[in-house]
């Protein structure tokens, strides 16, 4: 960590601790300066990474002051939400549409807040693609994809110590396809595919889609998959494949340590059963370091490891890619039979932009973005939530996960919180068992703000409603 | 026609028929002036014209030549083809893969030359797209789409009388995406869907792919589907869907009348069955107007109407889109959980172009290439293949169909055309029976030149190979 995100780290620390009470003025950049022995810039950097996660206001000419504790959330004239039983797809889209609603606080939101990519830059880059792309790249261009960006991946995968040739890659419409064609280039409808539980919905929904069945193997919220109890289900069923997210886990943010991966890996090919590795999250570090994916460790060809520009660059260009081990070109025909191909001038422009436009600077100010915005959500649960709610720490990412002490109904706190203008992630769209009633995953990917404070404490108020407290 | 167009049609006659033979010199401009009774600006239109269907050649201070005959197109130093057995997607990337090679005369690519679209005026748009777009686009551009885009295209079904609010309109990776997710929203593994017979080989491969049965109803090269042989088969099958090409159909060229379009509509609705009507070739009509889709017909939600600007405006852009009827809904949930969205900077770029582009006089320029393509073919065709072959005559696209009347191997020629360095599309592809071993399909997309005369000129030789006679 670099002096400034110490400093800010340690002030924020004061705030949170209440040392520094709302309203009150904090210490001049001179002051700062003094005390800490820092220089100028270092302090006013510390102060522009707290005023970006909320914990300080600037007054112009009169310095920084504590960030005013917040008032609950108001409703947003919302009416009240369905009450009637719905499957795993219902569920997430009943999510999905209330996150939509303008002015909501997106807790409940899989996206992270779009000011924080380099838009215009983007676009630059994408005008600059466009016009740079042959007029014949909209035949050779086909799967697998450009191969500039293709390069520019396959030099993503060198830093983090994976050779992977550009030749590998296959350019896909986000990760979500990339994902999406992996499964089906391994699996046949009745087939049974291991998911995590909690997981991702989109795999839920893709495993209803295909005909599929799944099969939830647990996440233990500090450690991450249950590699026994995948070890158990390997034994006993005939699965044709898992899939998984090694990094920073949706919903609960958990990382696979580089020990569990390789032996995941390692179990996998002893019963040579494909992993897709969904690593979307993966660039989004606060450590120094890539945690390396699962894929790192495979020696055979059998893990699919997909990412995407779309958390960490550019959400709604939709690129993301597969690079698919020994079932790539199943999976390159599977894109050209089902979308042909990603959008070819976008493929340039992102390439472009990789190549040209900053991409480590952005990923560096991102990254700390959201490690301070973890900080601030943490710091709001302590301080409104029940006594004895438990939260993950993610190392990355933008998503945490909560579990309530006292058994609520998580669908029904979703419903509420929709009325009071605020959207939450409940935990059974996370299971095809509608299991983690008691389970809300929170969205940090926003700046921090009073607003997002002030729905914390909303949600804690939500929690002692009597449609909350019983279940349905 | 305008007038510089029917000047132009009329020599290209004179030129076809070989009252102007090869080599000789063209009136000069003063002279057609005086002869015609056209103005200069006429004259030199019509000219400009014969030198894009590569009828002319214009000699720098000297004027205007016909254009040589072309000679046999020499082998590009290919391999010999794979003759072992295959099934319809092993078929379909054989001649896509081969069509992909640099530097073959591709009649059999399924794309139309990208020389003819405004890509640096696109490409301007998109730039201004992605400029313009708000950040908060990339969560409310989810499905359905782009707004503004989604109006663009509500305006041009108003073009031809069909009233489409643009919530109906569901914006896709092009139309295969669209297809596919229509396809999908509306059948079970092992339900039955008629195809038509020859047909676009997607949907076979689709077909294939999700567990589906396809039921082949013939296509008269003349007047379109066969809709007697449909009714019976309605009557007889539990058909859950039908896939059709109702506009220059693919991979014959023909046209279905409105007569039979409407007859179509009224006979599905009769067996509540739903269309998936594949109209990407629509916008390529050479008559004045667009012959209306079967959507125009349907009172009763059934029809899923699926276009594209890939084949007209924006190939590799890969924006296309459904109008799905009463699965609009079901549609926009397949997407979201497949693919999310369409490249939303994408989608912003493509409206700017429909607004402020010039998207009609690009049209205009785009049919009348292809028109005259489609007539140099035909010529091409009846001064070098055997008598006695059939072709048809489309009104629009940039396929046409040929039936020889001696039995011949249509994937022999395939092979030993790609190893002169030509592609054809075979046939077999289009048919999940692998019939049609008497036909291919050929593309004139592309400006004519002696290189594809000469191309159509070595088909007929390897027409007397005997691997092409002689049928596997």
């Amino acid at each position: 960590m670099t002096r400034y995100e110490l400093l800010a780290q340690s002030m924020a620390a004061e705030i949170r601790s209440g040392n520094l009470a709302p309203g009150s003025r904090m210490p001049s950049l001179r002051q700062i300066i003094a005390q800490h022995g820092v220089s100028q810039s270092t302090a006013a950097r510390a102060y522009y990474l707290l005023e970006q996660w909320g914990l300080v206001l600037a007054e112009e000419r009169s310095g920084y002051y504590v960030a005013e504790l917040s008032k609950p959330v108001k409703a947003a004239g919302a009416t009240t939400g369905e009450t009637a039983s719905v499957d795993i797809s219902e569920l997430v889209f009943s999510v999905l549409d209330a996150a939509k609603r303008p002015g909501i606080v997106p807790l409940g939101s899989a996206f992270p807040s779009p000011l924080l990519f380099p838009l215009s830059r983007l676009a630059k880059s994408l005008g600059q693609g466009a016009r740079s792309v042959s007029p014949w790249s909209t035949v050779v261009d086909l799967p697998p994809g450009n191969e500039n960006l293709r390069r520019q991946i396959a030099l993503r995968y060198m830093r983090i110590g994976i050779s992977q040739p550009a030749e590998n890659i296959i350019v896909t419409n986000g990760a979500l396809e990339a994902l999406n064609l992996c499964l089906m280039a391994v699996t046949q409808p009745g087939d049974i595919v291991a998911v995590e539980s909690p997981g991702f919905y989109a795999a839920l929904q893709a495993i209803e889609r295909l005909g599929l069945r799944a099969l939830e193997i647990p996440v233990d919220t500090d450690t991450g998959l249950d590699l026994d109890a995948l070890a158990a289900a390997l034994e006993k069923h005939p699965i044709r494949a898992c899939w998984f997210m090694t990094n920073f886990q949706n919903p609960t943010g958990v990382t696979l340590s580089a020990a569990k991966k390789e032996a995941l890996v390692e179990l996998l090919a002893k019963h040579d059963v494909p992993l897709i590795e969904d690593d979307v999250y993966g660039e989004l570090h606060y450590a120094p370091n890539y945690p390396p994916p699962a894929m790192a460790f495979d020696r055979r060809g059998l893990v699919m490891h997909c990412g995407s520009f779309s958390k960490n660059l550019a959400p709604g260009y939709r690129v993301g890619w597969a690079s698919a081990g020994r079932f790539g070109e199943r999976v390159q025909r599977l894109k050209l039979m089902t979308t042909i191909s990603a959008s070819i001038p976008v493929q340039a422009g992102i390439a472009d932009y990789l190549e040209h436009g900053g991409y480590e600077r952005h990923l560096k100010k991102i990254r700390l973005a959201m490690h301070g915005q973890r900080d601030s959500m943490i710091e709001a649960i302590r301080r409104w939530l029940p006594e004895g709610t438990q939260h993950t720490r993610p190392e990355g990412g933008y998503f945490l996960w909560l579990t309530f002490r006292e058994p609520i109904d998580a669908m029904a706190l979703h419903r509420l919180a929709i009325e009071r203008g605020i959207s939450v992630a409940p935990g059974p769209i996370f299971s095809a068992s509608h299991a983690f009633e008691n389970c809300i995953r929170l969205n940090y990917g926003h700046p921090w703000s009073p607003r997002i404070d002030a729905a914390i404490r909303t949600l804690a108020e939500l929690l002692a409603h009597p449609d909350v407290r019983a279940r349905s």
